[in-house]
């Protein structure tokens, strides 16, 4: 299941940025499962991780990597996360690094390995290199959409998007990304790429790639649970001659943030199981870190979920959440409810203007938002997440049989 | 389902606590739903309540009738939590208390009032009102079983536990409990209600009370969610004639401990959908709070309780929790994860002596547990909790419906 349009976006090219898939049996046989992409010789590039203690092979190998030299290649495999490998997963991921970089000439250090599946499973490493030829034959900067299929896990569609500005000065940006389960970026099972052919600094590049991600893929959750593998990386080619500096950085981030939150709404209505798309918007808290906490527990409570699944407006349950959020002092006559526009609960009950009907109506959209208001402040943060269904648990205990 | 023995219990009668019970029709046609209990003059009462900050009318009613004067009668209805009910839920709550205290002779403030069931829609009142003759009519110290019965929601089964411990001074602890979902008792929709005949003062019986509701209640979640109706009172009637000091006190809390664990537990294995009962043990943390965030971070995680629907060995999830757990400076080579005794992974990775085989064996158990020692400190923490099944999810899809 899923939600919204699953018709994949026009995708820009990006100069400089080129992406070749394959198949490489990894994953099931004939799906593609392996894409390399190239980065132009003179490119910025900035990347954020899990913030999980076990974090996976691939992702110490690439903030070592980070450090020593200017990524050139991103070999990104999906069916193995390589994660909860040990010794032997950090081997693996350097190797499979080392294969790349010696058949395209740059130093290992340019290869950034990335890795998407089941977690405690030793990669296929004969596999995984013999693909690589073939993903290195496809490099193409319209590489895009095959890439996106190439990254996916439980995902049921392929995510993408991408957006031009600027007239005489024209900037593009285009990114993928994937995730269905084990969602809750901190920095989720998530990765995504984004490229642009601006010129931007590696410092400017960091800030911008911070300030969208915070706005994007760490406001979603489906269940809650911080992958081992999540990775978000953002390049900037150059090619098109257009310096971002301190001025036009602004507009710059705001289209990236668009992008970012394009490409995390689409984790979203691609969660495992999905039939809702929720935002869960909360008004008026004291603090960033308050509205956070009612959002999330909100979006995370099984009961609003499952409630939410069936198209039942039990607001009783949104409000046993909020008042279980870590608010001290909450004033529960303050605090106002609602689904979509309507008001369905405030001074602790039920609305007098509230008619189930109207609840009723509300929750039949696919796209669903539950906003509370509490009063308090002036701090105000969305969260979107999915619905929790029969259909999550079938596939999260049929995953590994 | 549910799992785990379903016999109920012997249950020991205590002198001085009579329980009535009967079928008001609030709930299904023909369930009991009513049950009011009768405590001796003289005896010593100690209740805690749901720290959710939008607690139940009943609740509030509750606090303010036990700082008033010492409780003689409780009237529990279950079908509807008159909980999000505003004004009129405290109204309501108070009627029903005056019903009972003027049919009885004594004053409103010596009843406390308990409603478990949806939440948000107004008390029956002439329903609930119509059945207090005969609940009375009913009141027995033999009334325990039934007393089980009328106080069940979602529950599939009652839940009882009895004791008696010493010779020639016997004391006899008895009590029961109900909740399914909507479970994460801080101080879950859970109400427990337990009886003792020996006598303790109002300052040691809650102190015996707050002991043994942390070890028990406090160490439960079906679901993470955290009930807006939560009660646990503990009443000792002190008919024995033997008195509870401060040497025999912790003698005392040890047993009393052991029929909360007792109900605390029958709750998880009655947790709504349940097909495994699953013992979470974080040992060698650094502080108490560090071993429970493991704990329930593990407990609460929906793809560790989907892999244990499926009876799957899937430590990947359990690792990727313990990583997401808020501790600082998590050595992830330290730690090792066990399913029952088998060693499933150490260093960061699978357990050399580990095999598939064994942890599907581990899986195949009813009663499972997952322990993981951190190597920092010297804190243990037990957290019970239940699997998340389809069934969890059409039992709270179609809950109101």
């Amino acid at each position: 299941m899923a939600t919204g349009d699953a018709l994949f976006p026009i995708m820009y090219p990006v100069t400089g940025f080129k992406l070749g898939t394959t198949s490489a049996g990894i994953k099931t046989p004939g799906r593609s499962d392996l894409v390399i992409m190239e980065i132009a010789e003179g490119s910025s590039v900035a990347a954020l991780f899990t913030k999980n203690a076990f974090c996976a092979a691939p992702v110490i190998v690439c903030k070592e990597h980070l450090v020593r030299c200017s990524p050139r290649y991103m070999l990104i495999n999906t069916g193995n996360a390589n994660a909860g490998t040990g010794e032997q997963g950090l081997l693996d991921a350097t190797h499979s690094c080392s294969a790349l970089a010696t058949s395209r000439g740059v130093d290992i250090n340019a290869v950034l390995p990335f890795s998407t599946g089941v977690i405690g499973e030793y990669l296929p490493m004969d596999k995984l290199i013999a693909g690589i030829p073939q993903a290195v034959e496809n490099l193409s900067e319209q590489g895009w959409e095959e890439a996106a299929q190439g990254i996916l896990t439980t995902d049921t569609r392929p995510k993408g998007s991408s957006r031009q500005y600027g007239d005489d000065d024209l900037v593009t940006i285009t990114g993928i990304s994937k995730g269905s389960g084990m969602i809750k970026p901190n920095m989720a099972t998530m990765l995504a790429y984004v490229a642009t052919d601006a010129f931007v600094d590696n410092e400017l590049l960091h800030r911008a790639l911070t300030i969208a991600t915070e706005a994007s893929f760490n406001r979603i959750t489906v269940d809650s649970d911080t992958s081992t593998n999540d990775s978000v990386v953002l390049v900037a080619t150059g090619a098109n001659g257009v310096a971002i500096d301190e001025v036009s950085f602004d507009t710059f981030v705001d289209q990236l943030s668009q992008v970012f939150t394009d490409l995390a709404q689409a984790i979203i209505r691609d969660g495992e199981g999905a039939s809702k798309f929720v935002s869960v918007v909360v008004e008026q808290a004291l603090s960033k870190a308050e509205a956070l906490s009612v959002a999330y527990t909100i979006a995370e409570s099984p009961l609003v979920k499952t409630a939410l699944s069936a198209s039942d407006p039990n607001w009783g349950r949104i409000l046993a959440a909020v008042g279980r959020s870590d608010i001290p002092d909450l004033d529960v006559n303050l605090v106002q409810i609602f689904l979509n526009d309507v008001l369905i609960a405030e001074h602790g009950s039920r609305a007098e203007t509230y008619s189930e009907e109207a609840g009723q109506e509300a929750m039949q959209s696919e796209d669903i938002e539950i906003r509370v208001s509490l009063s308090r402040g002036d701090h105000n943060e969305t969260v979107w997440t999915s619905d929790l269904t029969q259909e999550y648990v079938r596939i999260n205990a049929e995953y590994r049989t």
